[in-house]
């Protein structure tokens, strides 16, 4: 991963972590870092997120960082999860998503890439069915945790949400755009150049009146998990510590082995 | 009303009560216990809740519960419907509801049928332009309770359930499908087998990240009512006992009796 | 503005204070004093919101009661626009906007215009594309209050209402009508008779019922304000006393000027 920056005022991160691009601890942990900077350094006002890889694996929480390690390991990956939405969610900076082959699940992926997208201020999907987006856990045997249902139910309604949670429905682009899970779908030339207008029109409003309409919009959400971010810490770690866990997450890794293989 | 059992671990419960096929007390305990029998019964996974009746009147609450009856009579009947919304809208199992003819609103009916519908995790509607679906309480000059308007702005939004609880407002097929208060319409003889295709497709998600999820979508809503339980009920009871709505409700079962005559 | 009474129950009124239809102090408070009367007139059982302008200007906020005044005088005015908005967003009457030109932003307005509309229980748009409808307080560079916002997340949900407050969105008619700011959208020469058609539906619902649903759905809203009423009107006058504030807003009204110049 390293962010462009252009003379605009807009950096562009690219998210790379070959083979599979997920999100791993050093990832995220880069990740959070560069966010830091970006948000300290007054040259920029904006951020779109975007990926590079050959297009076939996608971000999404990283299951090795997840299995057969300890505890505190666990412990310590959620914290940074949590720490990576947190900054996006709640960035003083324009975020635009621009969804490309590398969002999609193609590979081991547990939603992180999509959320990253959910907490952006505008989405950009690129028009090819194979490249679908949604928060899938239920199918993986776990649970999305509220925070993720929080930033969903925000972005495409309690209904919607409470049916695409439950069923760990992954959209392609036409079904995405309908239930509002992203805000427009391009062509997949087009993904890069689409989010760069819409972050011009964004930035046309004036900086300070846009962070503080922002923050009325998304202070309460976040606040929820900043009140209980221990505990949320704990129920995670007991819940991976499960032994039938596990051996569910285990089993798909050894499934998507066997798939590459 | 009798659940069929079948072998892929659903329970078809179609509800009769014949003539009206109205939600009297006795139709309510007797739901309540099938419902609660079904939950601890691990060779059940799902649910479809259907209708049998001649195809004219629909189920809905039993305004003979609430008219000239002791309050304790009130208190009784509606602690059973608090009761049987709370295992609904909390079940463990998968819960589809197959609406048909009963569930439509011509005869007496104040929305239980509708309210059950709600509960349920989807919803296929027949494709008749007489089957109607909705919250019509103000037209009989009474409230929904709180717990139904939650359920109803969870499924339809804030401000459409604001606009059809206000007005009482029956949808037909097309404009209960575009606003939300069902999923699916589909030609009448397909309800069945469309409820049961989605059945599948819902059971194919593993039960215990799906009810944990479903639970993390409904517990707070549920919450609102267990802990104001009794104060709701003492509301419905003294609303009831009104002289005006006594009359109101009267006059209304005056009408129905004359156009059956 | 002077409301017309017509046999109906029904008051018609139209704002009206020329040249720019804004909704100063005095306008505010005529507003208020004629509510207050309609309410407690049991001939009146519905209102309808309209202007009465040559057609250019619209009503909205007033700027010139924000600039260059005394930090008393701010707090005097905001506290006229919080009582005008409670008494418009519990109002026991049914409320239908009529919206034409005058509600259209091409002049000095601050949302307030399109403030007003969302307390109403419908909103009828001319169909014309000049006429514009939105909360454009950041383009601005100031920021709508928290009860703006939960008006509009009540009226067009959360994900909308936060894209649409952040970029100080203008919606036209079409737009308008898809993402919920308005209910209906007819020929101007209709918008008028629509609204009428529109008041004696919800004028058929039973007033008690009505108004106690209203108030459900409504309430918890509406006690967030009251709560925090004086904090609400020390954060305007403190945020309008700002240096750069004002200077934004004289910038915006000299701009005015010389556009009518």
């Amino acid at each position: 991963m390293s962010p462009a920056f252009s003379h605009t005022g807009v950096a562009v991160i690219k998210l790379k972590n070959p083979p599979v691009n997920s999100l791993s601890l050093e990832l995220l942990t880069e990740l959070v870092i560069t966010l830091e900077k970006l948000e300290n350094d007054k040259a920029f006002r904006g951020i779109v997120l975007s990926s590079d890889c050959p297009g076939i694996y996608s971000a999404g929480l990283d299951l090795l960082e997840m299995c057969g390690k300890s505890p505190g390991h666990y412990a310590e990956y959620w914290r940074a999860v949590q720490e990576l939405w947190l900054r996006l969610y709640l960035s003083k900076l324009v975020t635009v998503a621009a969804i490309n082959p590398c969002f999609s699940l193609q590979g081991p992926c547990i939603a992180g890439g999509c959320l990253i997208s959910l907490t952006c201020d505008y989405r950009v999907l690129a028009d090819n069915p194979k490249y679908v987006t949604g928060l899938n856990e239920t199918v993986l045997g776990i649970v999305a945790p509220f925070w993720f249902k929080d930033t969903l139910v925000n972005t495409i309604g309690h209904r919607a949400a409470e049916r695409a949670l439950q069923l760990g429905l992954l959209f392609p682009p036409a079904a995405a755009l309908q239930v509002g899970m992203v805000d427009q779908v391009v062509p997949e030339d087009q993904v890069q150049s689409t989010a760069l207008s819409v972050m011009a029109q964004w930035m046309a409003i004036p900086d300070h009146a846009r962070q503080l309409t922002k923050s009325m919009m998304r202070r309460a959400t976040a606040d929820r998990l900043l009140r209980q971010r221990d505990a949320d810490v704990q129920n995670f770690v007991s819940f991976l510590s499960r032994d039938s866990i596990q051996k569910a997450l285990q089993a798909y890794l050894e499934k998507l082995k066997q798939r590459k293989g």
